[in-house]
């Protein structure tokens, strides 16, 4: 294999493809990124077997030549190495010649690499997906809805299937739903489908795997294809293929948990409400429950309080609008109420309770796109 | 004690203050910052019995009213707290207000945080300080001084004078020395000085009380008073107060290390040759060792190379100009080399060396402020 390649758009690829592998893989060959020089251009491949990124990147490109292909062929070399070589390379361009037993040659301006490869048919294939269920939505949207849901899932193995986020269909939007079941997120969106039938539910995807997705996504509208099959989940982007396991087991039906009544509701501008929660956890995170009160007052004021006994007390009196029904005394876990306000762009907030031992229901005002579901804490 | 203080002003003393405050220290009263109010303004002091910082508010700065006391009295909060929460609260002024028990009471905007204070009465008096030995120098010089040598200082305790940067005169400069043992730097500066006759040797200042003083140092020209005593020095900022202990024991003389005679010597672009070395110990670090490898070769030409067996092999040439004396091999640390040059402010370097088994130099070319100093690796 011999091939030369523009220095920037190889860096820019190589480090996709190295977010798929991990140090900690127990399979050898997938330390390394897979190489493939074709007639076509050059295809790169990282994995740690639950995530798998393929990027491809063409000979030419809008009328510029990126790739000057001398001998096709194949390589894997360790990820860890290459990644950082090929950063931090002098040269505009970065030749690469693979030649007897592995032996590969990294030429750029006055520097040479001599590495050790890895035999690339002991890469293991990427799966073939029937592409049976497909659907379509802007880059950027998907880029939000994981954002806005993906914070929200468990981190402990005890339920793994809590660890993910569940994708389903309902009368044709797509519904994400993050849950640790102490707090959910819920985000809904419009897709285009390939076929007005598509309909699915109880697809899991890791959460750690829509975290490495989200940092190659980017802000466009550009429309991406997502595949879903029976245990696996492709995204494509342009030149970029992103494979994900997905969970196994039954994901908890969320629709019932969320409450329909209101026994107290109010209206809070997002960010004032967020600062103040940011100053009363300053003290509830150090007795690690993060317990902040609330408490309605006379003519709309909102009370909050947290108390950590060695240190102090903190008080802070917000106005909220909209205020009806009874009086509320209510405790929770202020983190979990930061994490969602953050990933929250509208200006105000509406919040629902339905009893201080019953959860409560956070939703932008000007929109229904999404809603963040609580459990409050017992403090007695 | 009562006092109304602008906010921002407050914020940024605190945060100073703060860095001198250990959560590891074995003196209670220690986790606290002191604040004392009185017919002048607010001083604040923190310390970790090492390093002290006192910080001083005036009522008026630039016909500004800063500081509104309405009852002079001192009182101690826990650093760790109070730094938080000051940085994150609504208002512009901040109320402080001490009651009976050290209760103290924080305004700010729509909230209100009551701490528990610990009694001021037990914190320990700054040390102070004869000022017979006094210096001055401008403050981007000193936070230059340090940037370019303390990162040589021994990290390790068995020897614990080298833990420190050695600070001596000699012929009405200052001179810098930090040393590992294994590499050293050294700085030289034209201070002011009260007596014509001021000299002192033997003045070791822990690093890590350097590292703190330097994030507290801007990039002005400002000069600042140093008072050097048996035990301590004292930096003196505009209201502000810098104490460090001074390490015991005697420093090595360093002087005689230096070589004066020259077997091969060249000269390179200092910073094309850090990324060469760079790149070198991408493949050299992993063997834990750093080593990389330097070779004369015809016309002036430099061969830098770096070997991990499992790995693969890195060779890079680069051109020297001036190159004077016998053909040379040579083993070193890259990592050190690497630390060095990223503290060289000169465009080119001058490389001498005495001897594939004797220390080296690297000197900017176009002045003698500073050198540093290597030994060579060992590789067979």
């Amino acid at each position: 294999m011999q091939f030369t390649i523009q220095r920037d758009r190889f860096v820019h690829d190589v480090q996709h493809v190295a977010k798929a592998v991990s140090s900690r893989t127990t399979i050898p060959i997938l330390t390394g990124i897979k190489i493939v020089a074709d007639h076509e251009g050059v295809t790169l491949t990282g994995s740690d077997s639950d995530v798998s990124i393929e990027t491809f990147i063409p000979k030419e490109d809008a009328e510029t030549e990126i790739v000057t292909i001398e001998e096709e062929g194949s390589i894997v070399l360790q990820a860890r190495f290459f990644a950082e070589i090929v950063k931090k390379l002098p040269g505009d361009t970065i030749e690469v010649i693979v030649q007897d037993q592995f032996a590969t040659t990294i030429r750029s301006g006055s520097s040479v690499f001599n590495l050790n490869g890895l035999d690339p048919e002991e890469y293991p294939r990427l799966p073939q997906l029937e592409e049976d269920l497909l659907f379509r939505l802007p880059q950027d949207m998907l880029k939000n809805m994981i954002r806005q849901t993906v914070f929200a899932v468990s981190t402990q193995e005890t339920r793994p299937v809590l660890t993910g986020v569940n994708l389903e269909t309902e009368a044709g939007e797509l519904i994400c739903t993050a849950t640790d079941s102490h707090r959910l997120a819920m985000r809904k969106a419009t897709i285009e489908r390939n076929d007005e039938e598509l309909s699915f539910s109880n697809v899991v995807i890791p959460g750690k795997s829509l975290n490495e997705l989200s940092k190659i996504l980017d802000d466009s509208n550009e429309l991406i294809d997502v595949v879903v099959t029976e245990n696996q989940i492709l995204f494509k982007l342009k030149n970029l293929l992103f494979f994900s396991r997905l969970l196994e087991g039954k994901y908890p039906v969320t629709k019932n948990m969320i409450p329909t009544q209101s026994k107290t509701s109010f209206t809070l501008k997002s960010k004032p409400f967020l600062q103040t929660l940011e100053r009363a956890l300053l003290l509830s995170r150090e007795g690690k429950n993060n317990v902040i009160n609330l408490k309605t007052l006379e003519g709309g004021l909102i009370e909050i309080t947290s108390i950590q006994p060695e240190v102090g007390k903190v008080t802070e009196s917000i106005q909220s609008d909209n205020m009806q029904g009874e009086d509320m005394r209510i405790s929770f876990n202020g983190k979990n109420i930061i994490d969602a306000l953050k990933v929250v762009d509208s200006e105000e907030i509406n919040i629902v309770f339905t009893g201080a031992m019953s959860p409560f229901v956070i939703r932008p005002t000007d929109h229904d796109h999404y809603l963040h579901l609580f459990s409050p804490v017992r403090t007695y």
